[in-house]
C-alpha cells in the first residue's frame, strides 16, 4: 500500500519526489512562503461577469517566455481553447500573457464566441505592446451563455497596471478563476540546476466536471527555467499522465479543460537543452507541483468528504490496470459507499468486473484503508467497525491486486455525497 | 420527438406495440386484472433473509418448459448464475421452476456459494419431483456476504404446499423479489395465434446498479405460448436490446443479472416454429412486457423522481448514437441538473463531446422536454421558467441531432437526487 501524503486545506504540499533527485518539496504554510519565478507579475479583478467576486485574472511574463499546453480531449471545445490552440501554433509557442475569466465558459457561444476570445486578446496584446499570438485566452463557468466580452475589455487597462510579482498578487489569480471550488489551490517547488535555483509556481481550477483527458480543467505553471520548447513540452506530457491524468470527481471531462505552462529562463540557470540531469531535476519539480495541484482539485471535489487513491496492481498490463481503477473511480456506488464509509468492497469487485477487463475474479485481494477485506474473490473477515472508523479519515488507500501480473495503475477520486448533487441540481440559478 | 406513455406507479402500462400487429396491451390498474398465463403456479414467504419482508419466491410451470435466459456480463458473476448457465445446458433449455431469494446476492462466495445454490436447487427439485438441472435459482441483495441457505432449504417444502395460480400469488412473488424497490413491478400482455389467446406475464425488481448489458437486474416472463427453443431464445434476445439493454440508472451493472423466460405451451394454440406472423405477434407481445418492466424500473430508479427519455438521431451511425446516448444518460453532471429541472443544455452536448464518437458539434440541434434549446451547437433563445417547470414532469424527453446520419439510438435514464446518495451511503447498515 502506497502512504498518500495530502495537502491540507489551504496548506497544499508539494509531494516527494518519487526519484531521488534533488529537489526541494516546502510545505507552504502560506502563500507569502510561495517561491514565486523571477519575470512574472500578476493581477486579479472583478469586472462583472460574476455577481462580486474575482472574475478576471491575469498572468504576465515580462520577457517572452517558452510555452508548452494540453487542452480538453472533448469533442466540444471551447471558442478560448479553439484560440490557444491557434496562438500557440502561430506564435511557435512564445507567450507573453494569460487571461482567464471564470463565471463564463464562453463555449457553444459561435462565432461571437471566437470573436469575444480574439478581441480579449487583442486588446491585451495592445496593452502589453505584444503580437496578439503571444496571448493565451481562457474561460470557465456556465456553458452556453453568450459572453459579456465587453465587461473584459473594459477591465484590461487598469488590470494591467495593477500588476504585481509578489505571492499576494498570484493568489488573488488563484482566486480568480475559482468557480464551484471552495477554495484556491497553489503551490510551488524549486530545484537546483546548475548551482543555481529554479523556481516552479502553479495554481489550478476545478471542483466539477472533473475526468481530464491529456489536461485538466485550468491550470497554470510559471517556471523561471530555460529549457527549449521541445523539452518543455515533453517535460509537461510526462508529467501530465500520473497526475491530472489520474484524478476523477465525476467522469465528466470540461469543455474547457486547459493545462499551460510558461517558462522565461529568468533564473539565470543554465539552459535544459538535452535530456539528462538537470532535465530530471526539472521534471521531478514539475511533477511535485502537478501532483499537488491534482490531490487538491479532488480533495476540493465538489461535495467531497475524503479523497479516496485506487491502486490496482497485478493486472495483465498497465493499460488494463488504469481501466480498472477509473471504472472502480467512476462507480456512483463505489462513490456512494465511500460517502457513508461503509466498507462494502462487493461494490470495488463489482465495478471492476464491468470494466471491460477480463480477469480471474477469484484471485482478487482487496485491502480497505489497510484492512484486508477480500481474499480470493471472497470475503476476508474484518471488523466492519474498525473499517467505519478508518475510513472516515480524509484519505482513504484502496488497492485491488488481481494476482494476474505485473500491471500497475493509481487514481485519485473523492467520495459521492448529496453535497454534490445539491451544488449541481441548481448550478446555474 | 417521441412521446413516452409511462406507466403510472402500480398500475403498469403494456406500451403501445411499435409494429401494427394484433396484441392486447390491457393498463392493469390492479394485480387482479392481470392475464395469468395457464399451467403456472407462484409462491412467496418470509424465510428469514431479511428482517421481516419477503424475501424467498417460487415460479413453477406444472409441466416442463421451454426456457431461455440472458444474463450479466460482468466478469464476477454471482454463483446462481453460474449455476443456472450451467442447468440450461445440461437440461437443454428445460426449465420446472425458479426460485428466487432476495437479502443476498450470494456472489463473491467462493465454494460456499456454489454449494449452497446447488443445495437449493436439489432440495426444490426433491420438492417437485424432477431432475435439478430443471430448476433456475436467482440471488439479489448484498455482495460478498455469506448465504445462509439453510433459512432457504428450511422454507422451501412449506413454500411448494403454498403455490396458487392467481394473480394475487403472482403479486407475492413481484414483492418477495425486491431490495431497494420501493414498489413492485409486473405486467402482462395478449396476442393470438390461430384463433387462441396467448399469454405473457412478467414482474421485475431492479432500482440502482442497473446498467443492464444483455439483461437486467432480475426479471421473469412467462407465457404459455408453445414455441420451439431456437426460436424462444431468438425472441428474448430481440426485445432485449431495445427494452432492458437500453436503461440505466447508474451505470453499475450487477453481477446476478438475469432475465429468464419459460414457454409451457398450455394455451393450447399452435406452436410457433418459424418465423412469421405468429412469431411477430408473440415478439410484439413479449415486446411490450418487457418495455413496459424495463420503463418501471427506471420509474423507480433509486431516488428518482423522474425518467428522461434521451433520444439520439442524426448521427454517421446506430452504434454512435448508441454510444453518446449512454454517455448522456450517465452523466453525473446530466442527471443532478434534471433532478434540479435545470435546462442546463450545455452539459448535455459536453457529454456528448467526450463519448468517444467524432461528431461535428456546431450542426448539433437539441430539445428539451420539448423546447429547441440548441441549435447549431449554441443556444437557441428559450424562456428558462417554461422550460424549467416542463422538466418538473415525471417523465422528459430530450432529443439530439447531429444532422449527420441516419444513426438513431433512444436510452432511458432517470435524475440523479440526493436521495440515490442517501440510499447508497449506507445501503449495508
Amino acid at each position: 500500500m502506497s502512504a498518500m501524503t495530502m495537502p491540507a486545506p489551504g496548506q497544499i504540499t508539494a509531494m516527494p519526489a518519487a526519484s531521488d533527485f534533488a529537489c526541494s518539496t516546502a510545505t507552504l504554510a502560506h502563500v507569502s512562503k510561495l517561491a514565486v519565478p523571477k519575470g512574472f507579475a500578476f493581477s486579479a479583478t472583478h469586472c462583472g461577469l460574476k455577481k462580486s467576486k474575482l472574475d478576471l485574472a491575469l498572468l504576465i511574463s515580462e520577457t517572452p517566455a517558452v510555452a508548452a499546453a494540453v487542452f480538453t480531449t472533448n469533442r466540444v471545445q471551447a471558442a478560448p481553447v479553439l484560440l490557444c490552440r491557434g496562438h500557440l501554433r502561430k506564435s511557435r509557442g512564445k507567450v507573453r500573457a494569460i487571461i482567464v475569466n471564470s463565471g463564463n465558459a464562453n463555449c457553444c457561444t459561435g462565432p461571437h464566441g471566437i470573436a469575444a476570445s480574439r478581441a480579449t486578446a487583442a486588446a491585451l496584446a495592445r496593452a502589453l505592446r505584444c503580437p496578439a499570438e503571444e496571448i493565451l485566452v481562457c474561460s470557465t463557468g456556465v456553458i452556453g451563455a453568450p459572453l459579456r466580452v465587453e465587461k473584459i475589455l473594459e477591465a484590461i487597462p487598469a488590470l494591467t497596471l495593477a500588476r504585481g510579482a509578489e505571492p499576494g498578487a498570484f493568489e488573488q489569480v488563484a482566486r480568480a478563476i475559482m468557480t464551484t471550488d471552495t477554495r484556491p489551490k497553489w503551490t510551488s517547488a524549486t530545484c537546483r540546476i546548475g548551482g543555481k535555483q529554479v523556481r516552479v509556481l502553479g495554481c489550478a481550477k476545478g471542483s466539477g466536471m472533473i475526468h481530464p483527458n491529456m489536461a485538466t480543467m485550468l491550470s497554470y505553471i510559471l517556471t523561471d527555467a530555460a529549457i527549449s520548447p521541445a523539452l518543455l513540452t515533453r517535460a509537461l506530457r510526462e508529467v501530465t499522465g500520473p497526475t491530472f491524468n489520474s484524478i476523477t470527481v465525476d467522469g465528466d471531462s470540461s469543455t474547457n479543460d486547459t493545462l499551460a505552462i510558461l517558462a522565461n529562463g529568468q533564473s539565470g540557470a543554465r539552459k535544459i537543452t538535452s535530456r539528462g540531469g538537470d532535465y530530471n531535476r526539472f521534471v521531478s519539480a514539475l511533477r511535485n507541483a502537478c501532483e499537488s495541484l491534482a490531490l487538491a482539485i479532488v480533495e476540493d471535489g465538489e461535495g467531497a468528504q475524503r479523497v479516496i487513491e485506487i491502486e490496482v496492481r497485478g493486472a495483465r498490463s498497465d493499460r488494463a490496470a488504469d481501466q480498472i481503477a477509473r471504472t472502480i473511480a467512476n462507480s456512483s456506488l463505489v462513490k456512494t459507499a465511500f460517502a457513508g464509509a461503509d466498507p462494502n468492497w462487493g461494490r470495488i469487485l463489482a465495478a471492476a468486473g464491468r470494466s471491460g477487463i477480463n480477469f480471474d475474479f477469484e484471485r482478487v485481494d482487496i485491502w480497505l484503508a489497510g484492512i484486508p477485506v477480500c481474499r480470493r474473490g471472497r470475503e476476508h473477515p474484518f471488523d466492519e467497525r474498525t473499517a467505519h472508523e478508518k475510513m472516515l479519515a480524509k484519505h482513504v488507500p484502496v488497492t485491488v491486486d488481481l494476482r494476474s501480473g505485473k500491471g500497475h495503475a493509481r487514481i485519485w477520486t473523492c467520495d459521492f455525497t448529496q453535497e454534490y448533487v445539491h451544488i449541481n441540481a441548481s448550478y446555474r440559478t
